[in-house]
């Protein structure tokens, strides 16, 4: 299973890709960040992310593509390109026929560090952990996009469409959900 | 010069097409709202939303787009899937090679009733007057979209890129421009 993580951003948009399956270690494949030039104009800036947006669905063709959820009360000054980028990945994807999951900050943090209220080197820590990377993730401000695929890849059982066991009983993607919280809770 | 408005919205997004030259009457071509299902995934709403838009860049093909402008403060539970609209809208645009202008809702009331808070009926009954229509504009929310048009067909010179003038010399469009607030303020 590969998921394209996305960070939406008009200036900077955070792009990961990971392979894995519930409970495995998860595979970077590739990380990165699609730009638009601050002096451009929104419709062109729009369609200068999309264009990256393309390439990476097109390249590394990912069975699955999470992308952060945006809520209105996020920083009012970037909050609607933000928005829009988020709409953009979910159409592109939409029109590959590529499933789209959208995830809250809290969830993809505690995903990979067990604290949905993480601080940002933390989940980047943890990044580098749960991908086995020698260095922190690079670009840093992409790893936020890793730790979205990282999530994605690793979410409950019942969020796959999966159909809802009796409470206690779990999964074996929901027991390795819990183990990767586990661990990642001992390693921090 | 043919202008596409968009008033932009996730379950309702109204689409008007006007011809017209400043200083002259505008013409109606076509009017609609495009729709996507409440109960659908955002992702394939978007799709379905942007596919309505393609088919009106490609049947009427606008020498521009105008787009309403979307403000953070706007209605919170609804504004993030207006603000994916409005960029679809922009990107559609700008894979042709049309030019985006995004308008306020202030500006587009006072280009058609001289008010920048007129109710949403003076403006209907304006976009009635100035197009020369025998009713109100039906769909009744896709009047916002006429005016959005009508509004970029007479806004004044300096907004088209040519050279600014001296204060008090006007071009022959913002003289246009000034005659179409005065009617309307007439009318009203």
């Amino acid at each position: 299973m590969r998921v394209l993580g996305v960070d939406p951003g008009l200036t900077r948009c955070g792009l990961g890709v990971v392979d894995g399956l519930p409970g495995r270690r998860a595979r970077l494949v590739a990380v990165g960040v699609a730009r638009s030039p601050v002096d451009d104009e929104v419709d062109q800036r729009l369609l200068t992310i999309e264009a990256q947006l393309e390439e990476w669905l097109e390249e590394h063709a990912p069975d699955a593509v999470a992308v952060e959820r945006v809520f209105a009360q996020h920083n009012v000054r970037t909050v609607m390109g933000t928005a829009q980028v988020a709409g953009l990945a979910m159409v592109a994807a939409a029109r590959r026929r590529i499933p789209v999951a959208l995830h809250t900050p809290s969830e993809v943090k505690a995903a990979v560090t067990g604290n949905g209220r993480a601080e940002k080197a933390q989940v980047q820590t943890m990044v580098q952990r749960l991908l086995g990377l020698e260095e922190l993730p690079r670009p840093a401000d992409a790893a936020d996009a890793l730790a979205l695929a990282i999530c994605h890849l690793w979410r409950p059982a019942g969020a796959l469409g999966a159909p809802q066991r009796a409470p206690g009983s779990m999964t074996a993607a929901q027991r390795a959900w819990a183990a990767a919280e586990q661990a990642a809770k001992r390693r921090a």
